[in-house]
């Protein structure tokens, strides 16, 4: 399976432990975002994973670049020139402080970069599938354009095409992202989100609690946007410490996978890898529940693993798919 | 609002993670000490904290003052000589294995000073609140003394008094302590401790259990000394790792915060994040239960925060007062 | 009293925090192995605890003597010549996912080395108790037969003998395993395992659930091998974090420890400081219920600390032992 | 001595020890600036060492700001507001290989500034002395404006103005800083810099090698502005790793510091050293001879330190610039 | 240019800094062998940089993989299967006192390998160049036939063969070493090495000294076996923090690269970048004067840098190359 | 050969790297003493190696006593008891910026112990030889008292005695030193200093310059107190990062080692290693050249060491003393 994913990566800047900003005098470094952490996973379970940015001509591109290609994924066609590195800073929570991220992603070298710089046939030749999320179209500059490029291009090919929601207010309003998100739609197949987002950005409100609410809200989505498939992650926060993870997958019926009751190591990413692991299980042709199951434990497997990225084999993933949650040694 | 505390700052030594003593190789660096903690954490609040003690001249005193400053704490009238700097040892505990302190405390430059050194003027000149805890006057030398006359000065410049007792076995036995304490709660307005060592340090008794009985224990303790308010933290523990935290306010009525269930970080300081939090509400005319709740946020935020001193803003703790405790990430 | 035990010492190696392999960049350092770890807890409990392998005759034996050293183990009988150091590389799970053990202790100068190296007479001269586990005759090479000597040796110096089943399918099959340790039981006084490994390495099977169920099965251990005593350690896994512990000793009659609920630091090694208790409280002639929670309290503590080795000293312990498990900071 | 300084502060991230950017798995905080580090090394001298910037307000911000209060700089002027805070890193040369700096500080807090931001009145009121560096009217924006503004201002209340040259081809050309640092030095009496930055930038060129043709090119400067004293550091890089070093000051007469040969613990922040010595040992009115030992002694100081800042009593530079460089242990 | 090396890659573990094995808690890991270094770097210098090894198929085997993708060589051709991962431990000298491997490699996965395992026709595809070491075929198992396979197989494709003949006295006798590579040297055209490994290995002996000696060596050796060109590695140590380091490149005349005085940052694989520098320089149809000052530049480079791999770029190498080695920040 | 050092251990803390004591946020730790120090080094070499002290009773006391045993020192006759672990903070130099120590040793256990305290048989019995320095004696408490009793057991053993002056003038005064000094002189037979010491202490001045100077102010000194023998360290301090190291011994005639020039890792612990590679060799009936040679090769050898312990082993010194010095990696 040859998966396509395009988006911006940034330098993740962490203090070590739960160490706070103000007396963080080392920062742990790490390259993620979204699409990125999409990529990286696929290519761990096996497929032939194309990761698509431009990063600036410097040693920090270049180091952003290695880390992504060490867990395999192919960057062939990832630009170089000018433009910054986009980082963000994120301090981890515990129990009942929260999380923070700043970002300083402004001027990146993606967001500089033009929908004509691509190859695009290069990039999109024999794919099955393009991803990208709801974060690019906000970066600016060109960035609504090159998804726009992308998708088009994509579907040209017949690749099936996924979009993660993935609202950010800090970047743009919800009016612009419900704008720039319709328009995408259009070639969007199967759309990956959560209940709250789907309420905030597309104003679909469903009736009752759980899982009714959801499936109706997954159907309302779908209708009105015509798409194949509906996937909602589904988490309660009880501290930063604790999280209850699950998703849902809805393609006219709506199914639910079992429910995870989380220490958390690193919950950045958790999103990106339910979606790395719904985009395997249905490009791999799975029944939806397997594939609701899979993805759900793609994501809770990643909030016990340090970094963007979820590092995991598909082998291990399963397993936890199959309820093997009681945390062994294997030896 | 300016603030004053007075008393010892350590250099605490810390194992990484979870380490043992006979293990460390390496052990990380905090500076701290209850009258400290208290002041930095009103520093970061707004408040115009001035942080009160006596140094060694050499470069690990500078490094003590250095850390305090970090933080906002004004170290104008910090005094530098001979004598130690004081030591203390903190093992993390971690579930049912308990914490440990060595203190290695004895002939610190703060101890060895004499009431006459300090510049009471410019310490006092404009004060609105006096802050000390039990321990300072338990340090011998002419430790006692000096707290006798900084509740003095602190009452003629017409500061309000708190004091923490942070009855600690190892520097005195109860009687001399409450001998001591006894005749500086004259000039104490607000009393803060908890229900264990109000017993134990003063004698003093009530029936029944839970919220009843220490509300009238706070009663008898505020009556017997004639304070204007008296504020007991509430700690339940199950492990090394997860505590119940919560504080009563009393000032003829008795305030209950919410009780917090937490995963702990570091739980050394906590009781002097509760207090800064009372001090900076109280000091700004906050009515009594919302002066609880904001105590008691102070004092379960610093229980995820690494170090001695609770680096965190008022917006920060005023959040959790308001009940956001599910740690998501703030973007 | 005078306690040996015998086997194999590796080099442990383990990613920083939650690390994965893939993105470890430092290992952590321990040596570490089943009887090695009894012997070390032993000897901070005041044992005299030698311990004997063979090391290889390069820096890295010296490394493993050295660690092993620093908890007042006597190495006086330890060999060094040829062969490797045995590695295992041991990531640490969280939450629903599991811990990893890679071994790679082929080849080992233990494994290589030979019955009549050892001076039997100068290590099992005065001693009170031998112990070994299942690990060491599964090594190959000439390990059982060193196994079988030492047993032979131990018993007519007049030792007590206990084995800890310790069953690794990667190491050998069930029935290798059933049919080296029966003939090994002959010498065993005292037999360490848990109920799957009882069933699965011997084909006891017992009917019913909890502690009945456990005390039937000892029982048919017991009677089987006319062994004095068999204890099992009881450990429910929730997920790599969390998990249950307790214990049992039967004597004819079956004592069960309390059981503790643990957030764990470090699981490796939990039941080597199971067995340490056990040998330390039967060796001093205890009744068996405290024994059974000494042990129990020992390999609950264990879970605790960084590491192979139990770091802990028998008041700790015995303050867990005796219900002291609420972790506060003792100053 | 009260002595104001202006200008960015940047969070430096830094690999540890050798290694470069792409295998770098954690950053080393430090925040600095030219102007921030001539601050914070006053301070330790015991100046009245003000500092005015404007700092994102976030906690990186406050990040920023504890670090430079860490050694007593007074950063009451400071003010917060939107922007970036600007980002450098930096990968340290050794041997052959020589250091990298990659910039990445456009858009910051302060280049957004104002210059009637700034409570001038406040800033200069008493002052001694001034001292910005040619990198900030570099910076764009306002930055220029706010330079000419500051000097008119410390100039009105009877300060001393010092310009360190400091010239960056990536921030401007010499064309651009020739111009703008024309029309600043009107206001300046001491100007620091090296000779090839002179030639470079004001197109003066002397005959001759050594100190001869370094003395005429002072000359030439300090008449081509009208200056008090001009001072140049000397510095001959034989490998990232050793460098030679010295100062050399002007008024009239050409005074030579000796020379060190120094092996380099971290090279930033040499030269903002030697800037911080010159001004204390003017301001201090010491000898021209006198003052040149100390600021190169300063100077040399800094590469053994680590960061930005030079870490250093007065006494421990005059005890360099006294020729006391055998690096022996005081205890 | 496509190039293809082939061999083992093994887990470096290093203690931090300067530290002794026997004082390690924490070894710094990264991976490489000769064979591996010299395509990483080549893939830097961006070539189609292709290596050929077989790994075990468990974690380790995928960190060896992630490792050397992340700077950019192809492992599409590398096998997973059943075996170790070899393993050296290294000590890094410092003044007087010299560094230690420790090698325990026996039983890799690679060593385990067969010839017919590999794809040699998608290896040497359009391949320009093959090089090998003198290591692989001292590995013992069917090295030896697997590099006669692969020699074969390049010939067949055309490509340029090179050696270094990297003697190790701890893995095979010089007899057995000029055995194996006396028959691979038909196919080989291009010899790395250097004098006193010629001599020992191949029992030549030039009389004179310096340049004139090494200069005859390699034209007895060019000779012997009928090379293209001989190169040679030229050190002088004089403490394991100094050594000079510089080459010479034979084709029938002698070309002397400059001679670096270099301060060690790690000397492994210092040799490995001269070879691939040469490679580079040689495959871009680089002048032999060029040549040789190129690859003695990568060499020379590499003791800054820490790690196996020689991380740099073209550029950097080129500027070396060209003399610029003063060590200064570039900006 | 058995050996007896007597003194006290502290726990040593140190800045990572270069890092300065108001910037360190965490401190390596060591232990390590005088004679501690040659303790654990002549333990590495084989010997049986007994150190005495008293440790306070808690868990820091057991730490500093695992350290030693590590490297194989025999503790058996140290005692725990009340008092302070006492603590040394060093702050290493570089270049021209010298070290720093930070002493905080008083009040420790062993300077409270008494005499009587001691199992001065079991210490002495079978002992070739007792060696202390002049640290203890001026650490006040009985220290003298048990340095004079533990001369006149060894004496009575037929131990030979060495005393390595080590004069602290933070600890007491030339006076003082040079009262205790002569009183104990009576039992040395061998002296170790160094020249600036002998006259500084003693008041010994000799003529001339060089070898010759230092010869015959060894000869003044061993005529003074009858000494067999008396050597001298010779230091030559370029910088902090540079030092010439070299030994001479006097036993009626003088003997030189070779000179080392040393690029300095830790040069604490220099001297002790000198003393411990002295009674080595002269325990071991090595002729004069000889073990002069080898005790400088041991001081030369620490200095590449981190820590207070000289880690090597006698094969490793030995090289050093055959002048393989070039730092070759051996592999």
């Amino acid at each position: 399976m040859k998966v396509v994913t395009l988006g911006e990566v940034m330098l993740r800047l962490t203090p070590e432990g739960y160490g706070r900003f103000v007396q963080a005098d080392r920062l742990l470094t790490a390259y993620g975002g979204a699409e990125a952490n999409v990529a990286a996973l696929l290519a761990q379970f096996g497929a032939h994973a194309v990761f698509v940015t431009k990063l600036p001509a410097h040693e920090l591109g270049l180091a952003a670049a290695g880390a992504l290609r060490r867990y395999g994924t192919d960057l062939s066609y990832v630009l170089y020139g000018s433009g910054r590195l986009g980082v963000y800073y994120l301090e981890k929570g515990a129990s009942q402080r929260g999380g923070k991220v700043i970002y300083d992603r402004e001027g990146s070298a993606f967001a500089r970069s033009l929908p004509d710089e691509y190859d695009w046939d290069g990039i999109f030749g024999g794919a099955d599938w393009f991803h990208f999320t709801g974060i690019t179209p906000a970066l600016g500059g060109n960035c609504l354009h090159i998804v726009q490029r992308a998708c088009r291009e994509a579907k040209s090919y017949g690749a099936t095409v996924s979009c993660d929601i993935n609202y950010r207010a800090s970047l743009w309003t919800c009016e612009a992202a419900r704008e720039a998100l319709t328009a995408l739609m259009a070639d969007v197949d199967v759309c990956i989100s959560n209940a709250d987002q789907v309420t905030q950005v597309f104003g679909l409100r469903a009736q009752g609690e759980g899982n009714a609410h959801d499936a109706v809200l997954a159907g309302m989505l779908a209708e009105r946007f015509g798409l194949r498939g509906v996937a909602l992650t589904r988490r309660r926060s009880v501290t930063a410490s604790e999280n209850f993870f699950s998703g849902m997958y809805y393609d006219g019926k709506a199914y639910f996978s079992r429910e995870y009751d989380m220490l958390i190591v690193d919950r950045v990413g958790g999103g990106d890898a339910f979606a790395g692991g719904l985009i395997w299980a249905l490009g791999n042709q799975e029944a939806p529940q397997a594939a609701v199951e899979f993805a759900a434990a793609a994501g809770c497997f990643k909030h016990s693993v340090e970094g963007d990225v979820c590092l995991a084999s598909e082998q291990e993933v399963r397993a936890v798919a199959n309820g093997m949650t009681d945390g062994r040694v294997s030896r």
